[in-house]
C-alpha cells in the first residue's frame, strides 16, 4: 500500500518525539547517486506532523531524477524543484500528517548534478491522537465519557454506573432487588432509555408460599437479537423453580408467562454494545388452590 | 497568591500526565470533617486542564461550609451545592487550566452533615504549551523559526543562518569576506533589513601598500543604541593598524574616517535582540606621497 516504507540500502531509524531531517551535507549541496531513507515512528496513541522549512532539490520531469518522497502522502508525490510547476512539485507550506504511528522520508540524487541544490530541511514532531474526538457513534471509545491525555485516552461513566473491565462500556449493579409484595412493575435500568451495556442483572420476586407468580411485559419491548441466532448478544431468562423460560429478546414480548412458582429470577443480559431501549413488566401472584395449601 | 497551595493536613501529591480526583468515599457519600487536598504538578512545558463530572456538595451560603476549591482559578472560587445559585456556585462544565505546571484542588467538609452528598469526580491531565503561539514580538521564543513538540520546543534559522549558542537567535558567518579591490561597497547583512542577531562580522579591506583607505558612510546608518551607555549592545569599531575608531551606533553615520592604513578590519557586533537596520559604507583608496613609497 501507499503506507509501506522503502526498501533502499541506507535506512535512518528515528524514534524520538520530534526531530530535523536534512539532505546528506545540508546546508552544502548534497551529493550525487544518493539513496537515503528516514523511518520516523513514535509510540501508538500519537501521529507524526512533517514539514519542510526549506527545499531546493534538482529539477526534471515528473522529478524523475532527483526527488524526495514522503509515503502515505497522496499517494506518495515525488517532490523536487525550488517551487510548484505544472509537473513538478514542492512540498512549500504542505504540513503532512501520516495516518499512523509511521512516516517514511526517501531522498535520492541520481548520477549527475548539472547544478549544485541546497537539499531540504524538514521537521517532525508527535502529535496526540484525540481518541475521544471525530468518530461516529459506532466507533465511539468509550460508553459514556472520554478523557483524552497526551498519548492515549480513557472512559469513564456516568454517576451510579461502573466501569465494565473491558474499560469501555459502563454497567450497573442490578442485583440487589428482591420484589416481595405480591404484585409489582419491573423495568430494565433506565427504562424506557436504553438499558445499559455489559451488565448481568437478577431481578428476584419471593412471595408467600402458596402464591404463584405471573407476569406480564407490556408490549414496549426491544431486546438486541440477531436475524438467524436466537438471542446471542442480549437476552432475558426466567427462572422459577426447576422451569426456565425464554432466553427472549427482539421486539416482541413474550406472552403472559405462568411460573407456577412463588420464587422467581428474571435474569437479563446484556453485551458491549447496542443501543436497545428495553424491557417493562408487571407481575402478579394468585393463591394456589386450597388443597395443597392445608397439605403443609 | 492565588496560586499558592493550601497546607491542610492530608495533603496528596499527583504527579502523573493524568488522572482522578474522587471526594473520599465516592461514589458513597463523603465524610463529615474531612479536609483533604491534592496538589498535582507536570513538568515544566505543560499546563493542567482539570474539570468536573459530577459535583454534589452539601450547599451552605456562599459555600462557607463545605466546599471545593481549585487554587488559581478566579481567585479560588468556592464551589458547593448541585447547581449554580445567585450565591454559590458549581464547575458545571467549565474547564479549567492552570497558568503553571500546578494546581491544588482542595476539599473540605464540616462538623455536621444534615443530608448525605455524593461528593464529587474531576478529572486532570497534562496539556502542551505551544511556545511556537500567542507570544506578542517582543517575546518571541525563536529568532526565526519555532517548532513546538510535545513537552517542548526548539528554534531553527532561515537557510544561511545558524542557530546561535543560545539556541533562540540567529547568527551569520560574515567574517571571511577580504576586500582587494581598491574601492568598494560594505554593508551589514542583509542591509537594508535589519541585520542579524548574536554576530561578530570582520570586513577586512586590504589594497595594496601604499594606499590609504578613506571610509564614507551613508546616511542610512540604524545600530542599537542606549540613550545613556555608549554602544552597550551593538557596535560597529574600525581598527586600522594601532589606530581604532568608534565604537559607533545609534542613528547617525560617523564622519568620513581617514584611516591612513592600507590594511583596515571593520568589526561589527550585535546583540541577541533588536531589529535595526544596519549599516552601508563605501571605501575608497588614494596612493601615498611618493616620498614615503620611495622610502621602501
Amino acid at each position: 500500500n501507499n503506507c509501506s516504507s522503502y526498501s533502499w540500502a541506507q535506512v535512518l531509524l528515528l524514534a524520538d518525539m520530534y526531530g530535523t531531517i536534512q539532505s546528506p551535507n545540508f546546508p552544502e549541496s548534497y551529493p550525487k547517486d544518493n539513496e537515503l531513507q528516514w523511518n520516523v515512528t513514535v509510540p501508538s496513541g500519537y501521529t507524526i506532523r512533517l514539514y519542510f522549512m526549506h527545499f531546493d532539490i534538482e529539477p526534471s520531469y515528473l522529478c524523475e531524477y532527483d526527488y524526495v518522497k514522503v509515503s502515505c502522502f497522496e499517494a506518495r508525490t515525488s517532490f523536487c524543484g525550488r517551487e510548484n510547476t505544472d509537473t513538478e512539485r514542492v512540498p512549500a507550506d504542505d504540513v503532512i500528517l501520516s495516518p499512523g504511528s509511521m512516516l517514511s522520508v526517501a531522498f535520492r540524487s541520481d548520477f549527475s548534478n548539472e547544478e549544485r541544490h541546497s537539499g531540504f530541511e524538514a521537521h517532525y514532531s508527535a502529535v496526540d491522537i484525540d481518541e475521544c474526538r471525530g468518530k461516529n457513534d459506532e466507533e465511539l471509545a468509550c460508553d459514556h465519557f472520554c478523557h483524552n491525555y497526551i498519548g492515549g485516552y480513557y472512559c469513564s461513566c456516568r454517576y451510579g454506573y461502573q466501569l465494565h473491565s473491558d474499560n469501555r462500556t459502563c454497567k450497573v449493579e442490578c442485583s440487589d432487588s428482591v420484589y416481595t409484595e405480591r404484585s409489582g412493575l419491573i423495568t430494565s435500568s433506565d427504562f424506557p432509555k436504553p438499558y445499559p451495556k455489559s451488565s448481568d442483572c437478577v431481578y428476584r420476586i419471593e412471595v408467600e408460599e402458596g402464591f404463584l407468580v405471573t407476569l406480564d411485559f407490556e408490549d414496549s419491548f426491544d431486546i438486541e437479537d440477531h436475524p438467524e441466532v436466537p438471542c446471542p448478544y442480549d437476552y432475558i431468562k426466567i427462572e422459577a423453580g426447576a422451569r426456565v423460560f425464554g432466553p427472549f429478546c427482539g421486539d416482541r414480548p413474550p406472552d403472559r408467562i405462568q411460573t407456577l412458582s412463588n420464587s422467581v429470577s428474571i435474569r437479563f443480559h446484556s453485551d458491549n454494545s447496542g443501543e436497545n431501549l428495553g424491557w417493562k413488566l408487571t407481575y402478579a401472584s394468585a393463591g394456589n388452590s386450597p388443597q395443597v395449601l392445608h397439605s403443609h
